[in-house]
């Protein structure tokens, strides 16, 4: 199998869509990425905002699976794959660089806190020696807000020295442009692919040899964000991520994937897109209401989008 | 199948010993408990301190079997089975049930941080209902400098409204006292039993009518830790914490688990015992040495410890 093409622009934390027994439902699933797809978004499945945290590793497995069967392009794809359990990890990730996915995004195991850079180094170098696999592309996940153990330079460093083939690059969700930049003037000559983790920092992100972002608002806003991305050397660039700032805000205004879900049921008229799992619960009928609202002062719509597209309906 | 004696007393996070390829190893494991019960201490397997957490779904359930079938009796444990993914917890839960685990220790989903209340509710409800059995008997693990997410006061009472037989208790790994009294005297009069989450508190916990405790160093120092719970009312009581105490300081100077494994292959003198999962560490040579140094001017000893006593051999 060849080497899919180096991953770049904007990628999508897809919202993983339950049933009513909570479990997934892998048609709404194709259905939305295939629309992210045709708004030229990137696939980051099983991403924070996919609760893929709140699956487990079959449910993940058999996603990917359904997703591959409907002809889902895995070179468009960058599943999420750090669990906190190195043999978790290491199923997902050989799963996925055998169905040919252009990345993985990984997690480090966030479970134990304050572990040692050593630890880190020694699970991610595990991780790559145990897949071996060539064709491994490894994108660091820095989510401190919510896994709390991070990615330091150090550690870039030392994986970049080990692993160079293996260590494409990272996802920096800190929500600190600071931390960003030093990962960009450190690593980004090095062909270390640095993605914002919020359209919000997507033009400073270009400015700065970043490779584009993989962001929540991407399963609603994508062909905007992906205008910015090309014409960030435009200059309307500051005008359009205001306007970018402007949908953001307005949907992440309470809870982010509950509210990412209640825009998808509302813009594609199929309410059963707004389950959630727990611990994460849907967002009241009047906060619901408050960001469908909100969004509509803005101008906004999601062109294309079709309620449970069939199969067939390759977009 | 008959409802296991209510657990009470002193519980040890049961430490997980690895082969050289990192798999866990049943045979070690399989020993250890033995001593443990020999020792009168409780079987928390699959705790923070078992790296648990660093365990896939599978593994766990293929060490709580190889347990059963060396004949461990099921009635003295209380294995961890809360994980990010309902699927996975509800899985861990209902297999330790049927195979009649006294308890199970459930963390909360601990990924996704500030989560409501209501979530929380929503997913312990959604386990029990999920797991359906009336032997299930539920301690709440709040743990939060590990899982960020914690368990308060108010969700407590709403789920011992709603399944007063399920939950059975907590531990409170909080390493705050007062945190611990507060659930004590809301919640200990009702019959919800509360265990400390180290044996540091186990004189308060069991003045205040506490259950006993639930300790990383009990996998090493089990029997003084016992002799406290069933002497608390002595006059040496005192005396007996502070000697707990001093045991407790020196083991966990540096990292508690890697430093718990140490002492075992120590006393046990078999070295395989020293490993762990990344991301964790072992001591280095030096930090071992005063950890065993440290624990030899305090006169400990590891009765009866042996290394891979064969199956036949029960405690």
């Amino acid at each position: 199998m060849k080497q899919p093409q180096r991953l770049r622009g904007v990628l999508s934390p897809v919202v993983t869509p339950f049933n009513k027994d909570l479990s997934p439902d892998p048609e709404r699933l194709i259905a939305h990425c295939r629309w992210l797809l045709s708004q030229s978004c990137g696939l980051a499945i099983f991403g924070t905002n996919s609760e893929a945290n709140s699956l487990s590793t079959n449910e993940r497995i058999a996603l990917l699976d359904a997703l591959l069967a409907a002809d889902i392009d895995p070179g468009r794809m960058m599943p999420g794959t750090g669990c906190c359990a190195l043999t978790d990890t290491v199923r997902l990730t050989e799963h996925a660089v055998k169905a040919g996915c252009a990345g993985v995004l990984m997690l480090p195991p966030f479970y134990y806190k304050g572990v040692s850079e050593d630890g880190l180094y020694r699970n991610f170098a595990e991780v790559i020696e145990r897949v071996g696999d060539t064709r491994l592309r490894i994108y660091l996940y820095h989510i401190p807000p919510v896994a709390v153990v991070g990615i330091t330079p150090k550690l870039v460093e030392r994986l970049m020295k080990g692993y160079p083939t293996a260590i494409a690059g990272m996802k920096d969700s800190s929500g600190d442009w600071n931390n960003t930049k030093t990962f960009l003037d450190a690593f980004a000559k090095s062909g270390f692919d640095v993605f914002a983790g919020s359209e919000s920092f997507l033009l400073a992100n270009m400015k700065n040899g970043g490779a584009g972002c993989i962001s929540a608002t991407a399963n609603v806003n994508p062909a905007a964000i992906d205008k910015l991305y090309r014409e960030w050397r435009d200059a309307d660039a500051d005008l359009q991520q205001d306007a970018l700032n402007a949908v953001r805000k307005t949907v992440g205004q309470y809870v982010m994937i509950p509210a990412l879900k209640q825009v998808v049921a509302h813009y594609a008229h199929d309410p059963a897109w707004v389950s959630v799992r727990p611990p994460l619960v849907e967002l009241t009928a009047e906060q619901a209401a408050k960001v469908i609202e909100g969004l509509k002062t803005l101008g906004f719509t999601m062109p294309g989008l079709t309620q449970r597209q069939p199969h067939a309906a390759a977009a």
